[in-house]
């Protein structure tokens, strides 16, 4: 099986994790999970997102909490939906932003309110106003890349069609994401090849949900494609609020134990992952983190297999 | 991906679903179960196994079950772990057996109380026994091939070695299982390539447990190195009593919605298989069932995939 000697772990789960559960957590427990999550040795960490407070009430937060997470030797990223968010952000001290557009137009409505057309327009500002700021980056996030809770399919030329979209803007960076959990493996193959192939300077990460129970085998696929950028929240919990059915990311832990066991570098300490979730299962009582290797514990080291 | 145009579902919800629950389901409401298990197109379905009602007392009236769905249009089978539970099956109108070893030394002494190489002459007894008796089938399956919940890591020469000593005795179907979710798609890729080179004559089915959240890709790295038989447990529940930590196995509800959206058939409803977890998890308050599909509930019917 051919696989990547090392990935980068995009830890989602104080911004994915967090904007669906109805209990909102004070700003220092999020500060407190994230410093738990950077000493595991996380370093891209999605820390919360510049949107609109009602929208996302759990978030109303973001600019508090990027100020209380300054000292960490992690690269905070947030996730904008508009160029408001953006210059929010940026005036918060983030230098890295995902923006976030769905490949489906009822989706993209829903979460965004306003057509994928005009946010496209909205993320070419973006990417002037980062051309003014030294170390600026922007990534795109193309939710409902395998599927919309409301249109049901996306056609493989549709997700070709956004990714070709936000890199004429220049965006090299691109996240794939699988909204609610409606992607298998044969297709996340298919899409991240045509991907590929059509555009070979555009960096592929994803991003799956477990709804469905197929995401830590989508997450190998990805691997098995090529891709070194994997998003996954801690826990496992996650969502979107403007998807019907959502349910929680991959659990960073049981992607950590998949790749670790197959000898992909993370650069991650389960044990202490573990940790950072026993505290955020602490914050949250009556909420079961699905992450089965957080149930299960971490698991004792291993010896080299041997015949 | 090279995957099996169909696959053949073992259900052993019925069986290792419920073996380590402690609530005690009455008779008739198992006989239901397997009914509507039945109903969504399961055929291979394990109703109980015949052990100690001491050790099981979950499963102490298995002839009973089995007398209660003698009218299903589906094959029997029965976990055995002795010559006394082989005969009691047998006497209770069962055709078809699995005999459970464990590769480990420590997993087997927990969980039948005497050493491999006993358990292997009893076996060799059943094989006789089944000589005698028309359309009677025997298959081995081997606990911990992918880790042992005492020893850790397990040789692959281990395994190898009790592959063919079951081999030995004629016995041409055996299903490696993973009983703590210890396996990871390489090793399971590693163990079922050499399994297929020494033994080409066997047919190696699975057993996945998902107790590190690993369990679905381990089986699509099954079905990728061509296997054709899975086990799995509608709602998710299962789990050794005998070994420390044991959680649910695969749920076959995600596994049939892994294996049907890639067009691997299944041969069964996954609508009709979700009303049999709603009737278990009826008979069981308290108790969640993991199973990601039966949450998120059966997904709509899809078209065409098309660019």
């Amino acid at each position: 099986m051919s696989l990547p000697a090392s990935v980068t772990i995009v830890e989602v789960g104080p911004r994915d994790g967090l904007q669906n559960l109805r209990q909102v957590l004070p700003t220092a427990d999020k500060v407190r999970y994230i410093g738990l999550l950077a000493a595991s040795g996380l370093t891209a960490i999605e820390v919360t997102s510049f949107v609109s407070p009602k929208a996302v009430p759990q978030l109303a937060d973001a600019a508090e909490t990027v100020a209380g997470i300054r000292d960490l030797p992690i690269t905070p990223i947030a996730l904008v939906a508009n160029l408001k968010g953006a210059r929010n952000a940026v005036a918060a001290g983030v230098r890295r932003l995902n923006f976030v557009l769905s490949v489906s137009t009822s989706h993209h409505r829903s979460n965004v309110n306003r057509t994928r057309e005009e946010s496209l327009a909205e993320l070419a500002e973006i990417v002037d106003l980062a051309e003014k700021i030294p170390g600026f980056r922007v990534r795109a996030s193309l939710a409902t890349a395998f599927g919309c809770p409301f249109e049901g399919q996306v056609p493989i030329a549709e997700v070709l069609r956004w990714v070709g979209a936000v890199a004429t803007l220049g965006i090299t960076e691109v996240t794939l994401a699988d909204t609610v959990g409606f992607g298998n493996p044969e297709l996340v193959r298919q899409v991240l090849l045509a991907c590929r192939d059509r555009f070979p300077g555009i960096t592929c990460g994803v991003h799956f949900h477990d709804t469905r129970g197929l995401g830590i085998a989508n997450a190998l696929m990805g691997m098995q494609c090529g891709v070194t950028v994997l998003d996954a929240a801690a826990g496992g919990l996650g969502g979107c609020p403007f998807a019907p059915g959502a349910t929680g990311n991959i659990a960073t832990e049981d992607l950590i134990f998949l790749c670790e066991e197959m000898d992909v570098k993370t650069g991650v300490d389960l044990a202490r992952l573990c940790e950072a979730s026993r505290f955020l299962q602490s914050t949250l009582p009556g909420v079961d983190l699905p992450s089965r290797v957080f149930r299960a514990g971490p698991p004792k080291p291993r010896g080299p297999i041997s015949e």
